[in-house]
């Protein structure tokens, strides 16, 4: 597996556009697509919160009963939730814009939204949207940037990436993009990421492919605790890689499983660091526990307490609250089994074992806290399980962004 | 039922002390005693954190086996926590010392602690504090104050409160103080909290009491989402008050519980207001509820919301934030059905009904955002039942008292 240049447009056959649509953002791109010249399998997962944002509700139902998609359409600005009827009915207009001006079936377009809750949608500026993005769609790198760009919110930089990795003897090319920032606390998904693949596959193999991903990427991210209503991961698949089928587990079902995997990690962390206000990313890697249910819940323990990630923003060693978080996770431990390290491109120390702290440079701890990217590892001496999670600092700014978002 | 002046001291037979013993803190109380002329019986409940201070290990033990307790010593600065075996044996040396000092078995004394996690209280401080606090302490309000404000942390008020009550025939007094701040999200009890009553009760119907009670106050409240290791609640009653011994329920039973919820509503709300950089008291009362564990996952979901508190502090409306942690509470429901409401002492407003917004001033929802005590009404309409939860709003200064908590 190889990791390349570009994004959602790497894989054979994907173009994608990124243009202003004044949805609720002035002067800055608000409005992605995602197309695929050939029909695709696509796969999702999509929040577990009890209010879903209309979009993914129409998602939700286009996964499960198209056969085939071949675009996306998003935007930033107004997330389409708590919208009611005239919600559902706006992803019902995009649905036929899109379906009439790209040429395919309504059936085959998806939509997503992020932003403001609440607030309903332009029709007239998302369907002049579309027309913009119909014209500029482009397989180009750029305009794969440029649809990762038009879905951030209070993201400071896009997020893509692309790999490549052979299957049956043919190149086959992996490629995503995401946003997060706040409200970030994915329950079976994340907030809004597409991935493109030009792989030959299975719609229930791309389905549990990227089910039994998320556990251990998305899921296991957390900005400030808060899922979302829109939270959508989306995966399109259109075959073009020409391999020889991919329709039960095996190796080529491992070695596509190794590269999303490596794709959806990769846009996990970007999401996690990038979290509102972060100015580092907050890493917890545990080790040794009993089981895997064990190491999940006490790694995203750690990365979402308050406390320690406050800390973690004043580059304090303050280690006695993350024994706590992992005291308060539902996990059982004995405490006086455990060790803690601190550990970033500066080094690796020793904080707490035996039951005690460890004799430790205060100074060296701080250098290390400095680091943009920061792991505490925990090592439950329990048994063989691991799990990572990633979170980010807690800052004056995320309190600023938030204390005033709407306006 | 009826408020007077006080706290701890506002019972028969009780007295009190706060002095300074210098254990982390310079120049100020943080060494208090909460004493009884008469053996009490005693109730308790302890944090369910898998790592428990000292404190809270020796207490608990002292609860279960002990038919009389008759003195509580507590310290703030160092909580004793992640001290291994030299941590317990603090616990010994400071039972002992009281012991001798106040004249009653060891066996007699409880100890609590606040503050950093992970530093070792200096024994030879603390023996020398408990000698001051023997000699200072008397039954007067005076008294009972300097307890309160010797338990505080990063607490701006100290926080107390009496009630006189009627118990076949018997004037009853009951009185309380508590610490909060930080690091609070109560499970089972909460961070310290010290009850007082000359009430004639069993044991076994106190703890019944207690531990019914705090499920609708001290665990209601959160500031921050992590649970502590050092949460204690304790209540000790030393039957001076003459009544007829309460040995099961019944009436006077049920008059003692009412008293009992009006003290610990009134310290739990108070705990929540002066949360860590807090500039409001955040509630959130759901009614309509199809059951009570429902109406307080929905209560406590709101009031934990980071995005929540961050507008809460920014006096921004933003309903889609609240809605959004109803939905993630882990209770279902259907979010058409919902009606919010924000209310203050300015008024109250309807923000939400019918699956969409409604139509209000936001002129009016920032006045009603700005008071010191913020509510948000939730009214699910799927049955009777209801809870209230505590928490307050996130600001800088939360960030600011946390990012650097122990230097």
């Amino acid at each position: 597996m190889k990791q390349i240049q570009g994004g959602v447009t790497a894989a054979k056959g994907f173009q994608a556009a990124g243009i202003e649509a004044a949805i609720k953002y002035q002067n800055r791109k608000d409005m992605a697509l995602v197309y695929s010249e050939a029909p695709c399998v696509a796969a999702g997962t999509f929040t577990t919160n009890v209010v879903k944002a209309a979009p993914v509700l129409w998602d939700r139902k286009i996964v499960q009963e198209s056969p085939y998609v071949q675009a996306v359409i998003a935007n930033s600005g107004i997330a389409n939730a708590c919208t009611g009827k005239e919600g559902m009915d706006c992803c019902a207009a995009e649905s036929k814009c899109a379906g009439e001006l790209l040429g395919i079936p309504e059936t085959s377009v998806l939509v997503a939204s992020t932003g403001v809750i609440g607030m309903q949608i332009p029709v007239d500026r998302i369907t002049e949207g579309i027309k913009k993005l119909a014209a500029a769609k482009a397989d180009t790198p750029e305009a794969g940037t440029d649809a990762a760009k038009a879905i951030m919110t209070t993201d400071t930089v896009e997020k893509q990436i692309a790999v490549t990795f052979e299957i049956s003897g043919k190149t086959v090319t992996l490629g995503g993009m995401c946003k997060g920032s706040g409200m970030i606390h994915p329950n079976m998904c994340t907030m809004l990421a597409f991935l493109t693949t030009d792989l030959n596959i299975s719609k229930q193999m791309l389905q549990k492919a990227l089910s039994a991903d998320v556990e251990d990427s998305f899921n296991m991210i957390s900005v400030d605790g808060d899922t979302s209503t829109n939270d959508t991961l989306l995966i399109l698949a259109n075959g073009l890689a020409d391999n020889e089928a991919i329709l039960e587990e095996g190796e080529d079902y491992d070695t596509f499983c190794q590269a999303l995997r490596y794709v959806t990690t990769y846009l996990a962390r970007k999401m996690a660091g990038d979290g509102e206000g972060a100015t580092a990313l907050f890493e917890t890697k545990v080790i040794g526990a009993a089981s895997k249910e064990d190491a999940r819940m006490l790694a995203k323990s750690v990365i979402c307490s308050s406390l320690t990630k406050a800390a973690i923003f004043g580059h304090d060693a303050n280690w006695g609250r993350i024994l706590c978080a992992l005291g308060y996770s539902g996990a059982q431990f004995d405490p006086e089994n455990v060790d803690l390290y601190f550990q970033s491109a500066s080094g690796r120390i020793h904080i707490y074992g035996n039951g005690a702290a460890c004799s430790y440079s205060e100074e060296e701890a701080t250098k290390i806290l400095s680091d943009p990217e920061v792991t505490v590892l925990v090592d439950m001496h329990m048994g063989e399980q691991e799990a990572v999670a990633w979170g980010c600092d807690l800052s004056y700014d995320y309190v600023k962004i938030n204390a005033d978002y709407r306006s």
